[in-house]
C-alpha cells in the first residue's frame, strides 16, 4: 500500500426544499454582503427563489457551454464593476463552469447550486474554450467554498438527462478505481457513489419527482467526481474522450455504451474493484450489478446506433493504444481492445 | 437524506520507508526553510532519521501526555526565539498534540509524521491540560498541513499496543456511524477504515513485523479518525468516558470491552451501519465479524477483570442517561443500558 491523497477542503449541504436558507447561511458565514448571481435564463425563475433575501448587487445570465473566454472576460469586468464579495451558482455545469472562471482570475468565494448530476462543483478543475480550442487546468481558487444541493431544484431534469447524467457520474466511480492516482480513500468514495447512484437512478427512472432517488442520485454524482478529480482519468474515459472526439459520437450514450465492456475487461485483474462494486450494487459481481442497472434504467448499448462504425474500431485502436494509462490492472492490447470495441460497437454481452 | 458535510483540507502520504524523503517534500512544498523538530526522548532516534537532511534550527523533546500548558508555552516561546516556519512532529498523540498547541498560537504548519494509531493528525481538535483540568477545543490552524505514515516506523509497536490502539481506532469507526453528524461520506471513510482495521490487526498479532498489516493498520485508523472528527462522539465514546472518567479504568480495555454491546444494541434499528459493517468485516454481520476479529486478537471481553464493579452499574447507568446522542439508533433506557453495563462487566456475549 503507498499513496498520496490529496483532501480538498469544502462544505457540502444536501437539503431538499432548504437551498435558499442554505445558501444564505453560507453567504453569511463568508461575511459576504455583495452577491454576484450566475445563471442561465433558463433557471432565472430558479435562481430567483435560492436567492430572495441576499444581498445581490449583479445577476449574470450569459451561460455559454464550456465558458468561452471572451464570456468569462466579461463576468470577471462585470464582477469588478460591482464589487462583488461572493458568487453564487445555481445551474449545470457551464454555470458552475463560469463561476470558476471569475474566481480564477479574482480569487472570489464560490458557492455552488447544482442543479444537474456533472459534478463540477466538486472538483478543483476549470476550462475555458478560445475559438475551438478548449483550455483546461486545475486551481485551488476555483474549487468552491460551499456546494448547496436541493433534491427539489432537480425534479424538472428529463429522465433521458438524468439517467445519462447518472450514467456518466457512474463511469466516474468506476474508473476511478483503476486510475492513475487510485488509492483506497477515492476508492472508498467512488464505492459509496456507485452505491448511491444505484439506488438512485432507478427511483428516478420510476419516479422523476421522486425526491429519494434525486437525493440518492446527486449523492452519488457529487462523490463520483470527488473520487475522479482525485484519482484522475482511467481506460474508460481515455476510450470515451477517443470517440467523441474523433468520431463526434453523443458523450452520454458512449459511456454507457463502453463502461460495462472496460469493467469486463478488468475485474479479472481487478479483484478488489470488483468486490467493492458487486457490493455497492449489491449483486454477486460487479458486472452482474452494472448490467442489471443498465436494463433497469434503460441504457444505451451498441454504439452503432449512435454513428460509430464498424470501419472505425483499427482507427479508434490506433489512437487509444498509446494513452492507456500504465496503472490498468490488465495490460491493454491491439487484440483485446479490438475485440472491446467491436463489443461497444455491437452492443455484445459484456460478460 | 439531510447533511452538512465539512471536509477538511490535507495531503496524507503513505510510504514504507520513505518517510524521510515525503518529510522532505512537504517542507519544500511549504517554502519553509526553518525546521522546529518535536519528538521526546524516546524517540530521539527515528525523529533524527525521518529528519535527516532536513533544515532544522530547533529539536524540542519535552513531551508529556495531555500536553500541560506550560511544557506549550515553552514550546511556543522555543519556536518563536528560532523563528522556526514548520514544526515537525515525529511521535504518538502527545507528540502531534504538541505540535497542534504550538500552531494553535502562531499560526505555523504542522507536518506529523505518527508512530501510533492515535490519530490525532487527522483531525482540527486541540487539548490542553492545566493542573488537572483538561481544556479542548477545534481549531483549523491545528490541522496538520500533511501527515507522513511510514510503517517501518511502527514495527517496534508491541502487539498489545497495537490490539489495544487498533480497538480504538476500530470504535472511532463503529460510533460514526451513528454519531450525532454521522452522514453517508464519514459513513463510507468509517466503512473503509473498518475494512483495514480488520485485515490489519490480525496480521500484526500474527507478525509484529509485517508491513502489510502495519499499512492496513494505520490507514484504517486514519480514516477512522477522519469519519470520527467529522461525525462525532456516539453512544459508545460517552459510556467509555464517563466509566474511564468515574471509575479510573483504562482506556484501551473499556473501549474493547464496551464496542460489541454498544453495536449489539444498536443493530437492530441501524440496518445500514449493519450492512456496511458486515461488508467490511467480510462476515454475514456486523457483530458476527467484529466477534471474530475480537477472538483473532484476544480482545479483552469483562470489564470486571480491569477494575470495574458490579455495584458501580447503577452509577454508571445514571451518569450515562443524560448524554446519551439523540441520534442513537436504539432508544436508550435505564433497563436496557443496565443489561448493557452488567453484560460488560461480566464479558457476556454481545449476541
Amino acid at each position: 500500500m503507498k499513496y498520496v491523497h490529496d483532501t480538498l477542503p469544502q462544505r457540502v449541504r444536501l437539503a431538499s426544499g432548504e437551498a435558499a436558507a442554505a445558501v444564505a447561511e453560507e453567504v453569511a458565514a463568508l461575511g459576504a454582503t455583495r452577491v454576484m448571481v450566475i445563471a442561465s435564463d433558463r433557471e432565472a425563475a430558479l435562481a430567483a427563489t435560492v436567492t430572495a433575501g441576499l444581498p445581490v448587487v449583479l445577476t449574470f445570465d450569459e451561460v455559454v457551454m464550456h465558458v468561452p473566454v471572451e464570456v468569462a472576460e466579461r463576468a470577471r469586468a462585470a464582477a469588478a464593476d460591482a464589487q462583488v464579495d461572493v458568487v453564487v451558482t445555481v445551474g449545470g455545469g457551464s454555470t458552475t463552469g463560469l463561476g470558476k472562471a471569475v474566481a480564477l482570475t479574482t480569487g472570489l468565494p464560490v458557492i455552488a447550486v447544482p442543479t444537474t448530476y456533472a459534478g463540477s462543483e466538486a472538483t478543483d478543475v476549470w476550462g475555458l474554450t478560445e475559438g475551438s480550442v478548449k483550455t483546461t487546468g486545475v486551481d485551488r481558487r476555483v474549487l468552491p467554498r460551499a456546494v448547496v444541493y436541493d433534491a427539489t431544484l432537480m425534479t424538472g431534469l428529463s429522465v433521458d438527462l438524468s439517467v445519462a447524467s447518472g450514467l456518466n457520474a457512474l463511469a466516474h466511480c468506476v474508473d476511478s478505481l483503476w486510475a492513475p492516482r487510485a488509492d483506497p480513500i477515492n476508492a472508498a468514495l467512488a464505492t459509496e457513489g456507485a452505491r448511491a447512484l444505484c439506488a438512485g437512478l432507478p427511483a428516478v427512472v420510476a419516479d422523476p419527482r421522486s425526491l429519494e432517488g434525486r437525493e440518492q442520485t446527486i449523492h452519488g454524482a457529487y462523490l463520483a467526481a470527488v473520487a475522479f478529480a482525485s484519482a484522475g482519468s482511467g481506460l474508460h474515459h481515455k476510450i470515451c474522450h477517443v470517440l467523441g472526439g474523433r468520431y463526434d459520437l453523443p458523450h452520454a450514450q458512449t459511456h454507457a455504451a463502453v463502461l460495462p465492456h472496460v469493467l469486463a475487461l478488468n475485474v479479472p485483474n481487478a479483484p478488489r474493484a470488483d468486490a467493492r462494486l458487486a457490493a455497492a450494487f449489491g449483486a454477486p459481481t460487479a458486472l452482474a450489478g452494472l448490467e442489471r442497472l443498465r436494463t433497469k434504467v434503460g441504457a444505451p448499448r451498441a454504439l452503432r446506433d449512435h454513428g460509430f462504425r464498424e470501419d472505425q474500431v483499427a482507427d479508434a485502436v490506433a489512437a487509444v493504444l498509446p494513452v492507456v494509462p500504465p496503472s490498468n490492472p490488465t495490460p491493454v492490447t491491439t487484440e483485446n481492445l479490438t475485440a472491446l470495441l467491436r463489443a461497444v460497437w455491437e452492443g455484445a454481452d459484456p460478460a
